[in-house]
């Protein structure tokens, strides 16, 4: 049997385990930035010109000198002489003189001399070659200013970013066409136990598939890594250190998923134990599901044991292997999705233990956060914790904190979507 | 100029839009479950047998008859005949009678006869054949009953499903190899405007480059779409009628995002109203930004025409855009991800206008919603509305309401994450 002398809490042990590993040396390659999406940017970008790089109009209308126009108003406009029209995508072939106005469009490039943009809503053409203004402009209203966006040389986008939509446009807005990124961090997956067989196999009586290999694989893959699965190995400990240090040799981090028995739950942290130092730095974490994970760094690669039960294993799995990948990745912190909801029901805890409830979220039009938005009543999934399905028919997971004795129906609480 | 005779709330112009398009034909196309991550369910999947299909254990201990641990405690144990050992991946040979148990471990078989387990914590060896047990169970502790995940012809994923790691562990567990998806749908992209060049060109003085094909690309892909650029067309009507007529016929959505002048800005709405019925439906959203947005559907299909200006093309992009390929996948409504911040400042809104304002979330230890998680300010990230690197410094999108006017400073707020 496992003994679990002292079990932490998970945000210490998370700590314990990123504290042991050293600061990543993040490898980057070269990508196009169209499929730079969700991508994590490998070093600081600067802009390499200003943007815009030409001032601009954000209106229809007329590009004025500023003080021209003032104390123009309906009873009392300004005549200003049109001298032309701004083509759209090119230089003016004209220069703005005191009492001039000329014709521009949204985007259009303001022609030297011009400070500002009047809206065509309030101007009128007296003739031909002339234009009442009904409202005077400060000087640099409605225009955008070189470098207004950005400037030469500002820090754009931080190393660690996650590729959004908007970094994409940004980065294409200063000509980038391609950007360093992170490389994906390659995650060895091993799966134990007599009893586990491969997903595509037709189980015999006391035979399960391969659940874990899967579920944490995608969960690699959805937080920026690559899952390289070593497949199942039975309960011999060569065999198992030996697959063990080959995947750790070859991949970034390693997970172990314990078979369920009680000698193999044993043989995970004596394998670990033999990978490297420091090896196991925590056995037995204070939370459930996931008591049993086993948290080590063997020579600056971390290697996880995670439960069988497929619950555990992918409830850790967030917990414990995500915050790795991310610091692999060098990523910069950033909030978790959650929603908020008001549970349906009464939630017990034991005190000092931190609990992760599958949830489904319903709309409840009753809690709308002063009506201003959706709301969402959270109904706890029960059943034994090791059932896949219940994690499946989950939108997310509800954390009850160590302190808490447990949560009441009505409160408020935070689901985390996973 | 375009004339905004009637500006429809976004709630109501994406309600008028959704209602004009046909229930979407999902057509389907099978993957295997390793590739099957964030893609949409084409169909109900249904258990083909029971989970699990044979009765197990959940701890390390005994396999009993739950009647003969009746009324068994410390000081008075009960005696079973111990006759032998699960083993595990296999069905055991033998039948349990009253009197006996046998030794089993963690997702061992329950053998023929047993219901439940007795953790072995609440054991002793006697002799070598005889076991005291110190507490009673009932029947079925300790045990998953066959089909208590879930039952035979049980519906356990719905139609319209995002396949994340926990429904990737369910279909594996029930033996699926591979599963029907929702094909990606194609969304045909044309972006219009003389001063529009490609990022990979270098601007002379008065042009931009096309960033609207990206950023929009980028937002299609993360929606579940692909992405179809066209390319930019400059202010001719015949051009981009018949370039807009093919990207059409060949995708399943159109999006044109619009030259910022007020004549190529009118073209998309005529060009719109030639691509077939009904047409232009909403023509001026009462937003900010976005404000000159066109939702239209053409013989079946959406095409929406968004402004030049990045920043609205983006934000009207996850109004608008997300929400037609989510109809065109079938997905099935779910939760958006968002954070709850303190606002750190007054915001302005005119009533009835819906605001969305670029946001930057900090950790804030001053709210932490009871102490209960991380707590964030939300402080929203001043500048005109069109420079794209707003976006790029925004965690997140915050909605003014249209029947607010305003939000005060200290306010939580909901931050829609993007």
């Amino acid at each position: 049997m496992p003994e679990f002398l002292t079990l932490l809490p998970p945000d210490q042990a998370r700590d314990e385990l990123l504290s042991h590993l050293p600061a990543p040396k993040v490898d980057s390659e070269s990508t196009d930035i169209v499929h730079a999406l969700s991508r994590f940017t490998a070093a600081d970008t600067f802009a390499p010109h200003p943007l815009p790089d030409f001032p601009r109009t954000t209106v229809d209308g007329y590009a004025v000198r500023a003080r021209d126009t003032f104390g123009a108003s309906d009873t009392l406009p300004a005549y200003l002489k049109l001298i032309g029209e701004v083509p759209m995508g090119d230089a003016p072939a004209f220069e703005l003189r005191a009492g001039q106005c000329a014709l521009i469009h949204t985007g259009g490039m303001l022609p030297n001399g011009a400070d500002a943009a009047v809206m065509i809503e309030y101007t009128q053409s007296a003739r031909i070659t002339e234009i009442e203004i009904f409202k005077s402009v400060a000087d640099g209203e409605n225009v955008i200013r070189i470098g207004e966006d950005v400037a030469q040389n500002q820090l754009v986008i931080p190393k660690g970013t996650q590729i959004r939509p908007a970094e994409i446009g940004g980065l294409m807005a200063l000509g980038f066409t391609s950007i360093n990124v992170a490389k994906k961090p390659r995650v060895g997956l091993i799966s134990t136990g007599d009893e586990v067989i491969d997903p595509g196999q037709a189980p015999r009586p006391g035979q399960v598939r391969d659940v874990n290999s899967y579920t944490l694989g995608a969960l690699v893959e959805k937080a920026g890594g690559v899952a390289v699965r070593y497949g199942i190995f039975s309960d011999q400990f060569e065999a198992l250190k030996e697959a063990a240090a080959k995947a750790l040799s070859e991949c970034d981090m390693l997970i172990i998923t314990a078979g369920s028995s009680a000698s193999i739950r044993d043989m995970t942290a004596d394998v670990i134990r033999t990978l490297g130092e420091p090896g196991v730095l925590v056995h037995g974490i204070n939370t459930r599901p996931g008591k049993p994970t086993i948290l080590g760094v063997c020579n600056g690669k971390a290697v996880i044991g995670l439960p069988g039960n497929p619950v555990s294993a992918l409830v850790n799995g967030y917990l414990f292997v995500v915050p790795v990948i991310e610091k692999l990745l060098g990523a910069l912190p950033k909030p978790k999705a959650t929603v908020q909801a008001k549970l349906t029901v009464n939630l017990p805890s034991q005190a000092g233990r931190e609990d992760w409830w599958p949830v489904k979220l319903f709309p409840s039009p009753s809690f709308g956060r002063g009506a201003r938005g959706e709301g969402f009543s959270a109904e706890p999934i029960f059943g034994k914790s090791n059932l896949i399905f219940t994690l499946a028919a989950a939108d997310g997971l509800l954390r009850i904190h160590p302190d808490a004795t447990g949560l009441s129906a009505g409160e408020i609480v935070e689901v985390v979507l996973v």
